[in-house]
């Protein structure tokens, strides 16, 4: 039951007891969290649907941890940042149910489309 | 103060209103991921330092929101593969604490190399 | 009947005859690569076998200049940090040949995943 | 001196000898576009400028061997798609020149900036 707060002073707590902030820099993190990313989506790669479906369950600790190391630098961007995620998180998700209301998007494959990329 | 389950459970509840999940399957959320992250590391494209400086001071929104938008599908991911991210999380921070100890690790650029792919 | 040479070639007389290069650098080169391979992969997002099918035969002309564009920095990449291209395809595909002996690889999905990656 | 016809020949010899072209499919073509282009980013990361100008001119083999991994996948993924690599080359770059004429863009940041995502 962490908040984001809760694992954002965690992770900073890290980086200060070793003194990392001196190599950290935030393109250097952007970096970072595409790499990290593109490491979840190679598990996808060159499999058809069955095997996926096999490989996810029997890889899941595995994907687990990719997607850990991308919260990791999403939290720690936004920290250096001076983001506030969990306010932008919830402006965002207002902004989704206003564009996208409920009886007009039901079901529909163009409003989810258009809402895609969100 | 939001945690990592209530923000899990508004994404769901979301998709689930629109009856969406149909459309959605792992893979394409990885996609997702990796395309949201990109977005990020667009904003630090072709800026010198001081230039970059002033950008994000002045794009705060712009990048916040991309950053939500990175969260958004690893939380959504991590709830369609039966992931406990929180879980994974505090494994991942007891790992690191193991092999990065502060008194060996301080200041260590080399520890940091090391480290800086998680 | 084009050669790596005179692509580059162009590509650098275009830069040049703008006087552009004081705005490049290795690193932003390398984000460029990236954020062009990702429009690359977003036309393949969020669409089944048939829906995909059809689709890729009516954006040829699109997914051609995304796949110009990731080539494009490659090209201009490989010109700045001075390195033979051409060269380098050659002896990699020696490489190839050797890692995956014709014999030992046909047909076979576990060379190939072993390959997948190059 | 090779064209990128010839080099599009010898990436689907050395596939069909192996039989391989039952393995892939254009998304996972896709899917390693990116991940080769992630894998030069990553050659980028974690350096200030003068140990990255060291860095690039001590690693410039292995920095070769990854774009040529992204330049494979953009000449088989052409070639899969029936796309004219070369004819969508030149269109981009009559393109280019129509849209940046020498006399008003020579200079220009803000003319580059809107060239730089092409």
């Amino acid at each position: 039951m962490q908040t984001l707060q809760e694992m954002t002073a965690k992770i900073v707590a890290f980086r200060d007891a070793r003194d990392w902030k001196q190599f950290h820099n935030p393109k250097d993190l952007a970096l970072s969290l595409v790499l990290e990313a593109a490491e979840v989506l190679e598990h996808f790669q060159w499999k058809n649907a069955s095997e996926l479906d096999n490989y996810l369950k029997s890889h899941k600790d595995a994907i687990a941890a990719e997607l850990v190391d991308t919260l990791y630098w999403v939290l720690l961007m936004s920290h250096d940042l001076d983001i506030d995620l969990g306010a932008a998180f919830q402006k965002k998700m207002r902004e989704n149910d206003e564009k996208y209301p409920e009886d007009q998007a039901k079901g529909k494959h163009d409003k989810y489309t258009a809402y895609k990329n969100l």
